[in-house]
């Protein structure tokens, strides 16, 4: 079951493997002496673990025309252990965890629990293309790929507190995800994400995030490409493009100008704190980043994750604060070329010990609802430098 | 300010009256002697209440073609008063609360916070057409309504615990106030819905509901009219009648089929527990049922509350469980006829314990995970007769 295959890079070092029940995993090291990757006889995963029969699918909502994940193996999935069973740290002392090495500094494996399952299950078995055999009902296999991103070994830490070359390791296994999620059969958007806080379902506290592969594209990518085509149709002009242009002409919602990056909030913000990042160079993906832009990156984002940790201490809430952090790439194929790379960062609290809840307006119509304004977002996370 | 007016009805008695602040209040009263308004003298609201100056707007998100409101006002709304305190229940023993009656049947009146600001507050004051002056970013203000519906004067009771001569006058309420609210300048659609439970933002636990009157259509429905647009190009035929033909021939999923109304869960429901309500005959709107129709659903709704309620007692958890019920009706001009009322209710809990949490695949990208299937869900509410 064990597929090796080092190879030998700048900065980071990638390994590659296979854990017991045939699942990728991928070590990038970034420190001498290559803790995990070069220790090579931590690399066999002892556990006798069952391959997953778990075969998500996915129909078509007729209301809305968006696809639906089933995936009801994930309802007993892992939720919140301590730290003693977490499966996300390094495996010590006997006690095996999902990560077969005694240490490790970035690492990325399929999840065990998917809700996409990968094309290994695809041969498994096939599902009717039509639910009761009715048109209106259409129904796939959910083949995609969902993969763990452990951003550190250190389970107490997160990702706000990353040291810089530490943060260029996780944007340098993201680039390496993405190019290759991006390249397999069937991927149409690669999507790189972290859930932080439980107010955001998130099951394992190990600092962590997720690499979604889905196989067509998601709803929101759907009506950006949508805008996108309109506004090149009507100007002839790029979208993003014009709005980073339009954002730094007026000035009252930027964060922080840097040499490649530049950070603000939304004009339309829809939560109560959010955030977006984009590099200044129209890049479909992670993967198309230059060495300069991914060094000002491991600087800037972890920098940006710590003002989101600091928004409510004025209102004697420290932190850590709840948080969606995900990169909206170009899909693969049609349309592709009417977007680029821009992080959205946001967060579900409106005030020390208060949340924003998707209620009848967000979740039964769409209308969002923001008890603040995108301005005073703005003017408090430029306060906190 | 007190503006009087008294219908006689059937059933209900429908009693009109103001605020101290200007906000219209109307009392359905089902009960001799008309508790609240025939004893005309309780009408007056003696506090000293200034109008509210709020001025909610609206921007469109470049990036989704969707409005998202901005209500900074709201950030200070009263959150979760004890019974003591609540604003919801009679002003009785001198305390005023926002009903200035020693009792009620069924109440509704404009909310003191709301996220769409009335013709009232128009006039006030302007807003740029763009912010910053610039054509990617357009603004409104948000006008509309929002209005609360007290569904009983019991601090303690619940929807689900309505008899049903109660729930039928709940029903001529959202009956009035939607024909009533279709009729205003620059209303597009009209929303009737329940939050329940704190996991749904609730603020305030007295039992009641919203209607919000939309100065634009909504995004959900918005696809829905864009798929049922198609559906008649392709087809001829009206989709939300082909569908629940479909579902009642499949009958895979139904939970109860009446006299006039069928409740199914949908092929591709998106949240743990979700249930669709519609009658059988095609109407748009609440205002168009007829008695027999809505003495069925002064029965079945109550009904179908409580069985979401007991969705969990076999994992240990006696409820009340967290819901949203949203009534969808057709909107006000084009498109009307498009689409039809159907309710659509749901619940975030996923298990006893635990809530789905909208995390980075549906509130980064829209790509909604259902860790169970629908025909699952069915199968447990056909349970709970």
């Amino acid at each position: 079951m064990l597929a090796r295959m080092t190879e030998p890079r700048a900065l980071v070092r990638i390994t590659r493997t296979r854990l017991a029940d045939g699942r990728a995993l991928t070590y990038y090291d970034d420190r001498e002496p290559y803790v995990s990757g070069a220790a090579t006889r931590t690399l066999d995963d002892p556990r006798d673990l069952s391959p997953s029969q778990a075969l998500p699918t996915m129909r078509l909502d007729v209301l809305t025309g968006e696809w639906v994940v089933l995936a009801p193996h994930r309802m007993g999935r892992t939720h919140l252990p301590g730290t003693r069973g977490c499966p996300l740290c390094p495996s010590r002392d006997g006690a095996m965890t999902e990560i077969p090495a005694r240490d490790y500094d970035v690492v990325v494996f399929d999840n065990r629990f998917p809700a996409l399952g990968s094309p290994l299950h695809a041969a498994a078995a096939a599902v009717p293309p039509l639910v009761d055999g009715d048109p209106l009902w259409p129904q796939r296999q959910a083949i995609g790929r969902c993969e763990v991103v452990c951003f550190t070994s250190e389970h107490d830490s997160s990702c706000a507190g990353l040291t810089p070359s530490r943060a260029a390791t996780v944007i340098e296994a993201w680039a390496d995800r993405t190019r290759a999620l991006s390249g397999a059969d069937g991927v149409r958007q690669v999507f790189c994400f972290e859930n932080r806080g439980a107010e955001t379902g998130v099951t394992l506290h190990h600092p962590h995030g997720q690499i979604y592969a889905y196989p067509f594209v998601p709803p929101r990518t759907e009506r950006l490409l949508a805008r996108a085509a309109a506004h090149r149709d009507s100007t002839g002009a790029d979208l993003l493009s014009d709005l980073l242009a339009a954002e730094l002409r007026a000035g009252t919602r930027i964060v922080h100008r840097g040499a490649a990056w530049t950070a603000y909030v939304p004009a339309a913000a829809r939560w109560p704190v959010e955030v977006h990042l984009v590099p200044h160079r129209a890049v479909p993906d992670l993967a198309a980043l230059d060495s300069a832009e991914r060094r000002e990156l491991a600087t800037l984002y972890p920098a940006l994750l710590r003002r989101v940790d600091g928004f409510f201490a004025d209102q004697g809430d420290p932190g850590p604060v709840p948080y969606v952090a995900g990169w909206h790439q170009a899909p693969v194929g049609p349309g592709r070329h009417l977007t680029r790379l821009h992080l959205q960062l946001f967060s579900v609290r409106r005030a020390a010990g208060k949340l924003k809840y998707l209620a009848g307006s967000e979740s039964g119509v769409g209308v969002w609802l923001n008890d603040t304004t995108p301005e005073r977002i703005a003017h408090r996370l430029r306060e906190l430098t």
